[in-house]
């Protein structure tokens, strides 16, 4: 593990600890499959951790690294009521070198989910933010649709009211053929089926649509095909499964 | 490696090989701190590569799995002078059974290069296509931003001419501030201290700006300050470096 010293840098600052960005696991698989070792060098490094969600933290610490005692580690569940004031007072301990993971639910942290303002605090106080590598649903989506990955937008959710919805999606899909843009949402996993249904009743038959679900999963499905040529399309194996969905022109 | 089945799966159609979106080195590191074991294990079943580079391609295939012979991968070279036709070739070798590998001259395939052509061909075809996991230093720069995660675009290049480059800044940042937008662009390394010094005059002083260099290598450096805080910084270090910039509020 001699090679693995990047990862580990030093601080410029010796004493200093780091909040380390720590991606976890989309689907169910071995860590080592989407984890690279790097990454998990530095989960047997760090003793605390502020987690979206401290069960699911700890499954996958228990996953990664089942020789470090749970014992040993301090999960912090942090959420969108935490205030300013208490991550300062986490990020804290970094000035008295001890190293901090931040841990999204699922993938990437600070994508897609409250993080960022944890990690603005850390740049507020100084402290070295090192990003590591692991799977991200956004990336993997739209690295895999063949849609235009040169300009593209993430925008979280659609509107939940179907008339706001399909205004948004019309909206979207004329952008998208003005400025060559892939758009990129998600939906809660119950929600996906009507969702598609609305695709499907808005968009030109000639817009690209992409639907990625179960990412790295064993039921990984991703497909990009023409309005037209997904009519006929059976939805049922995305339903109630994590998916993206991506729209643009080719 | 028992348990690393599931990045090998077998298409569907069992007869049919696979298109792989193979991500490579950003920085020159040990590719085990940023490439999964997964795709590793790829790399090992794989023999025809499509590339943005071909020689950056025969360099990383050294360095992620040196015992394997050179003489045994066939690297092809492909760029935007590729026509459809050509791709339609290439990847009908899947319909025989033999997997395909796709590869950026650096990091994520068909992320800010131009491969998605080549995957959508793959779906055209009923190609199944698989993205494996390892560094995106867009991914890792907004995730390193402390800006919104939860609604961003990536956007490529500014305009070169210094007067519709202004114009597009203040745009942006006006976009930035009405929906919460972070946007994210690059810039040819060499002119990463002219972009920086035409941000400084444009930009409001209390917009955030994210400077991320070197991502995941030795020289990594990753900052978010308002403009007002920038203002005394020595850009040198960034100078020639391959550096994402990044615009938001928090």
């Amino acid at each position: 593990m001699q090679l693995l010293k990047n990862i580990l840098r030093p601080s410029r600052a010796k004493s200093m600890g780091n909040l380390y960005l720590i991606p976890t696991l989309i689907s169910d698989v071995n860590p080592l499959e989407v984890i690279p070792l790097g990454t998990k060098k530095v989960l047997e490094e760090t003793r605390i951790y502020l987690a979206e969600n401290a069960k699911s933290a700890r499954a996958f610490l228990k996953k990664a690294i089942p020789y470090v005692q749970q014992s040993s580690l301090e999960v912090i569940q942090i959420d969108k009521h935490s205030s300013e004031s208490e991550y300062y007072k986490y990020l804290h301990q970094c000035k008295s070198g001890k190293h901090i993971g931040l841990m999204s639910e699922s993938g990437c942290p600070a994508v897609a989910d409250p993080g960022s303002q944890i990690v603005l605090e850390a740049h507020r106080q100084g402290i070295p933010v090192i990003p590591l590598v692991g799977p991200s649903s956004i990336l993997l989506s739209l690295m895999a649709s063949g849609l235009n990955g040169q300009n593209y937008s993430f925008i979280g959710y659609l509107p939940i009211d179907k008339h706001d919805r399909r205004r948004k999606l019309k909206e979207l899909e004329a952008k998208s053929l003005k400025d060559k843009t892939t758009f990129i949402f998600i939906e809660t996993p119950y929600r996906n089926l009507q969702l598609v249904e609305d695709i499907k009743l808005t968009l030109r038959p000639d817009t690209l649509l992409c639907i990625a679900s179960d990412i790295t999963g064993i039921n990984q499905f991703i497909k990009t095909k023409k309005l037209s040529e997904w009519k006929t399309e059976d939805f049922q194996h995305i339903d109630k499964q994590p998916t993206i969905f991506l729209i643009g022109i080719s």
